[in-house]
């Protein structure tokens, strides 16, 4: 267990940690001053703290960076991505040359702005967006719990640190995140902040008056206080944290660009370079004789030595996992690979239903499919944000995330939406499950600063975002959501899913499932919906993005296109323009508009036809036009929603069979 | 001053407060019940609460429900609307009598499912997604205090009662508010905690461990925890709180659908009718023998009551009003009318830097067109999140507001953007001020509820947010808006605002300033642009959300349309059609999109034009095909921004004159 490796004694050698710190307070200041761009003063002024945490007790190889047991190390004030990139060079990550530092927020380097996960190995986590770092930490020491509740402490037994600024203790976020680890007992998560009375505008008493150590108390966290530059006191800090059964906060008392002998201590050196004149001074201040981008052989040697101790964790911990009983399933968790049961589950699943005919809210069947899901795997882990009854996220069997009982495989994340979603995204990047967790669609508000880090990292986190519409009825306009489709389908990377009926949302469950690299967000309605798909395919259509759902009866004269609840509608449509006006009507569901763009122009041109098109969606008109084209009509909302019941809201927002039908006569007329 | 009026003594008639309370409860049973939807747990369980604040201490006239200097009462936990409801029926308001809660919940009636600003007198603000509300109301103590600062404490020294539920204290919102509220020592701020442990999960120790009093204890709020059934308990709370000068906590431990004896306690009186059965079983159980929406005379009269106190307040404020030296400013004040000075100031504006030819970045073209609107009035109140000096937010002679001192103009929000957004709102319900704010424009993401709630509100809030694109540099993709502009632009009633130049600028600020019925965004660049329009115009050309920016030089080929900093891209391009290839390009600069959707079409046509379209935008294409039709091009962002300087990135992504020039001849061609 990585916790009972003893932690290297304060080193003997002629280099000191000082000496070690301030290669990276040099680099800090170098790269940025190259760069003309970037944040030194956090860099400088955590230097001795991230010197402490590496050097003495992270367990970390940079040659096997994906090591499962290793110890996470989380940048959440991820403007002093030079800390990181720093500590990557010393250490000695092979991406990570001096080049790159040169290279620091230049194009196509792994020296981002910010630290972007993917860029360069070892990177656990994008951070910038303040407090997502603490909050995806809580997700990643969730995920070790469960995993270790699963496998045992032998495979699954490592700390998670994270360095937090003001920002991210002052961001809403990191109330949720606090509050949730503080409950849970997360025990091996450690945070330092960097307590340096310093944020952009200047000192923090201009804004905020917060008992840090107090209020983290109040979450139930373990809190300490230090001298940021007090190596000893920073190191006998770790070791008690470490020992403690709830999450602890290590209060670092530090000097924002400690070093610089003029502007240390303002927020001057928060964000830009300090100037070559105080980069000079700095260099004699601290003693730091040596030209930029030179870090002394010795120096160097003494960071390269650090690897040995993960080294031999990890070596130790191979040896463990080769023989134990869980090395299969522990590997099959890693890897992230569903058993081939889930989607023969799901196919079962399509095929009983259509045969019933089953019709309930695409909720409802969500719930129902996750159930085949649930049944064939252990690697989902579900949630809500404290509306699992309404989200219908929870599935037979499954237990619940307790207060140190990580067995359950279900967690109430509480009324935490931008905490579910950060901790969803520390789960799928800690590896071991996917996540999936329930919030109304409207809420996706809350969440979306997390969501969009799922999207820009390609994490597969599943987010069930019901009541999708004024289809939720009596809620009102606060709980309807209008815009948040687009705002969502905006969003690179990330596939946006609006099922029709129970077996497109089968179908949806089941690309959600296999997109690997990317987020999902499943939309789905409060209201009951009617089986529309009357036969069934091998082929999961809804992997199109759109398809005819029903072909016209002789010559298409119109073209309609819907998503979700509004199919029905379109449905309903066409046969009425058959029925009344003998004019075929096509209709196209199209439940994923990213999948649709996907296909070749060919297909795309065959789906929606050169017949005249009208769009029907319950939701804001913006993209549609991309479907519709120049002629071509939209139904749905123009403005937001009211309180009534849902079937009064359909007719007074005139979003009906009789408005579609009307519409597309106008078009053909 | 309000806070001198004596508060009224128990009552000794033969109604009591527990009749009265009880009143509340039928109320909200039998309104949900008959909606068949709703949550009566709520009010039934603060009913106790909300008769001992509304009967002995609040001062509101319901004759008179816009009296400037009234308390303020915001019901945070808004799903418990039938509380508010049964409330406004029961003071008196003309606009509630009982026919509108028997239509709770109903098309068109007042009584909407949440509480909803506008649609009854005396909702304070729109609440329902949770935290608002406690947040708004922050905004609103802050503006009092401010207008105190200003016009005296005779005119204005009224509290704000806020009820918040476990919901709005577990969001994230709740922790910037309330740090914000006890750094400012926001004293005639109370807030009731309904503590009554049950979430819509079930209990809230599923979820959260957290030890309030004490979390609120560290943000420097002065705390107090009392049965919430004991009138006494809870007014002598309400007299202490009173005399604090830090804002206060009652903790008020209850039991949610209090009076349902089987169903009392439990998480299924929260969103769901009782049943006629355990309604019965209530009636009886709390002694209220009369039927469904019948409150008997003597309990209707003793409520009646209540508003005498508010009357009389009123009466003496409105003597002290008409005597007062400030009065003209105070009204002028209230009614948020700006001085015709600040128009001509930027009149004056436009026509000095056409003549200069200023270029700089549109957020530096925002801090100067704010000098000359903060040199004409006192209505407005800036601030950031924390990046005034990148917002350029603040100009010369604001003062801050401090703890405790509240004749400034400018908040330091600190890292709180759904917090400022919500203060904001509430300083723009509460009257007196007109507030702006600033951010980046992509952390518009951790902002969205309270934005989309200014929008709903449709208050007079203006974001100002910069760093508007890639062109922002080297912070990388988090930091680069994408899908921002997408998501802004589908929200209702909100203008978003792009400007070119600086004189775009300044007309952008007009627009704002005098778009009093709706929230407004301005998306500004970090980087320098170039003076665009070349000739001064008396008209604002922004006004009509696009226009023809460049004639073309004879008939029109294509027509290139841009917002923001690409207009200097299309413009480029049209100059290189012309000259190297003899094509006459029209160039549209559309700032907002949702002005030129409101002109006439012929207007719009003619801008338009007849030839093929090209729009550029650094940002997601979705919306755009409204604009470019069927066969237009777009040049923008297919994916997430990179960190390296502007320029590169630029290039990188192929947002530039030949890629515009490029993708005109192709529709050519």
């Amino acid at each position: 267990m990585n916790s009972q490796v003893a932690v290297k004694s304060v080193p003997d050698t002629a280099v000191s940690e000082r000496d070690m710190a301030n290669a990276i307070r040099a680099l800090a200041m170098d790269c940025v001053q190259k760069a003309n761009s970037g944040h030194p003063g956090m860099p400088m002024g955590m230097a001795d703290v991230a010197t402490v945490l590496f050097n003495r007790f992270i367990n970390l190889e940079p040659s096997s960076p994906h090591w499962p047991d290793r110890d996470r190390f989380v940048l959440s004030a991820g403007h002093g991505s030079m800390l990181q990139y720093a500590l990557h060079y010393l250490l000695g990550y092979p991406d990570m040359p001096i080049e790159q530092l040169q290279r620091f927020r230049q194009l196509g380097s792994r020296t981002a702005g910010h630290p972007e996960h993917g860029h360069a190995l070892g990177i656990e986590t994008t951070t910038g967006p303040l407090g997502q770092g603490i909050s995806t930490a809580v997700g990643m020491a969730l995920a070790e719990r469960m995993l270790a509740a699963r496998h045992g402490a032998d495979l699954v037994d490592h700390f998670t640190y994270v360095i937090a600024g003001d920002g991210c203790l002052q961001e809403g976020i990191s109330h949720e995140a606090i509050d949730l680890a503080g409950h849970l007992g997360l025990g091996k998560l450690i945070v330092f902040w960097d307590d340096n009375s310093i944020s952009i505008d200047g000192p923090t008493s201009l804004s905020t008056s917060m008992d840090q150590p107090k209020r983290f108390n109040a979450a139930g966290w373990h809190v300490q206080s230090v001298d940021g530059h007090d190596a000893e006191a920073v190191a006998t800090a770790i070791e008690t944290a470490r020992q403690s059964a709830r999450p602890s906060l290590i209060a670092c008392k530090t000097v924002i660009g400690m070093g610089a002998p003029n502007l240390g201590g303002s927020e001057k050196t928060h964000g830009a370079p300090l100037g070559e004149a105080e980069i000079a001074a700095t260099r004699q201040n601290i003693g730091w004789p040596h030209q930029p981008f030179d870090v002394p052989e010795e120096i160097l040697l003494a960071w390269r030595e650090v690897a040995e101790r993960g080294s031999e964790a990890r070596r130790t911990w191979e040896k463990r996992l080769a023989v134990s009983p869980q090395r299969r399933a522990f590997e099959r968790a890693i890897a992230g690979k569903l058993p081939d049961a889930v989607f023969e589950a799901l196919a079962d699943f399509r095929k009983e239903h259509v045969e019933k005919a089953t019709k309930v809210a695409t909720r409802k069947a969500s719930e129902m499919a996750l159930g085949a899901i649930n049944g064939a795997t252990d690697l989902t882990v579900g949630g809500s944000a404290d509306l699992t009854h309404s989200n219908l996220t929870i599935t037979k069997g499954m237990n619940r995330v307790a207060p140190s009982d990580f067995a359950g495989s279900y967690v109430h994340y509480g009324i935490r939406e931008h905490g579910m979603a950060a901790a969803m995204n520390g789960i799928a990047l800690h590896g071991g499950f996917i996540p999936y967790g329930g919030t109304f669609l409207c809420f996706a508000d809350y969440a979306r600063g997390a969501m969009r880090l799922s999207a820009l990292m390609r994490q597969r986190v599943i987010y069930v975002m019901t009541h999708d519409s004024i289809g939720l009825g009596e809620d009102g306009p606060t709980h309807q959501p209008v815009e948040h489709l687009a705002m969502l389908r905006a969003t690179p990377n990330l596939n946006v899913l609006r099922p029709a009926d129970i077996v497109e949302t089968a179908e949806c469950w089941e690309l959600a499932l296999k997109a690997e690299d990317r987020p999902t967000v499943l939309v789905l309605s409060r209201q009951n919906l009617p089986m529309l798909r009357l036969a069934h395919t091998d082929e999961n259509r809804s992997a199109r993005g759109g398809y005819l759902l029903r072909e016209p009866a002789g010559h298409r004269a119109v073209t309609l296109i819907a998503t979700g609840s509004e199919v029905e509608i379109a449905v309903a449509a066409a046969e009425k323009l058959q029925s009344e006006h003998g004019l075929a009507a096509a209709v196209v569901s199209m439940p994923c508009w990213e999948l649709f763009e996907e296909q070749d122009a060919d297909y795309r041109r065959a789906i929606l036809g050169s017949a005249p098109r009208v769009a029907v969606e319950a939701a804001a008109r913006l993209g549609w036009d991309r479907w519709i084209g120049d002629n071509g009509a939209f139904v749905g909302m123009t403005g937001f929603g009211a309180s009534a019941p849902a079937p009064d809201l359909y007719r007074h927002f005139n979003i009906t069979p009789d408005a579609v039908a009307d519409a597309a006569r106008r078009l053909i007329i």
